[in-house]
């Protein structure tokens, strides 16, 4: 019944950070780091448009990640939780989401601002960040809630070994 | 340089919209519409602790859409936009991203509230919504702002033919 779905990259992700040790965990913690994503030329007709928007979605494919487990300790947490009730890359499918800031677009070139993603980050999507689609109220974290939320950047612990 | 990347679903929706036309186009336009997100066995233990959060990204593989065109007429415009500027279904890599209401979890099955995925949709992912890393204040949404933004449900322009 489950049949393997494939996808092509439309782009890269260039990027200060070269290794997931010191990566920002997501990017609302990353402090106005600057990066570019880089969208291959036969996608960049679809850009059009894209300039008025201030924030995008980056769907990326964590390319460094191998593997996952069922029970992870998060960043941001001391025991281990349900893979699916965290962030933790390292999943079935290791597809990463993020909302960043749209500085500008030039050519087949994006810059943006407070970036969480490896150097080389293959590019699956970049859908426009709507209030009223992706905006919620009232809105509850469970675990995150009691824990410690301090920590800013990536240990290595969701790291291939050795890469 | 492009190399394929390959998913495997890990699970299904199960909601009352059997075809595009009359579906929601948007989560906040679903109306409360409920639906059950079914996890296959394998991945059920990655389910634990996700009960205490509100909302959560559903991440599906839209498997009902064909090709892509890359400027589209939105649903919320008249004119043609540049694809990556809008959440038109047809896209190189065709994954929804959608903000659900998660009612309660029974085992393997999930409900959730305000869905606007077609029955049957593999699932890829399903992520945590956490207000500190997906909202953002200050959005601007360029030609959104200024289209008629009243339109609740799909007409069938972005689906695969005779289906």
């Amino acid at each position: 019944m489950s049949k393997t779905i494939e996808y092509q990259p439309i782009g890269a992700i260039h990027s200060p950070f070269k290794e997931q040790r010191g990566t920002p965990i997501q990017p609302s913690r990353a402090d106005g780091v600057r990066a570019t994503v880089e969208i291959f030329a036969e996608f960049v007709e679809g850009l059009s448009d894209l300039a008025g928007f201030s924030h995008i979605h980056l769907l990326c494919h964590l390319h460094r990640t191998e593997g996952f487990e069922l029970k992870v300790i998060p960043y941001l947490d001391t025991v281990h939780r349900g893979l699916f009730a965290t962030r933790s890359p390292r999943r079935p499918n290791p597809i990463g989401l993020s909302v960043v800031e749209l500085i500008g677009i030039e050519g087949n070139t994006l810059t943006v601002a407070n970036i969480d993603m490896l150097d080389g980050t293959p590019v699956l999507d970049i859908k426009p960040f709507v209030g009223e689609f992706d905006h919620r109220h009232g809105v509850r974290t469970g675990w995150l809630e009691r824990a410690r939320a301090t920590r800013r950047n990536a240990d290595g612990r969701f790291a291939k070994e050795a890469t």
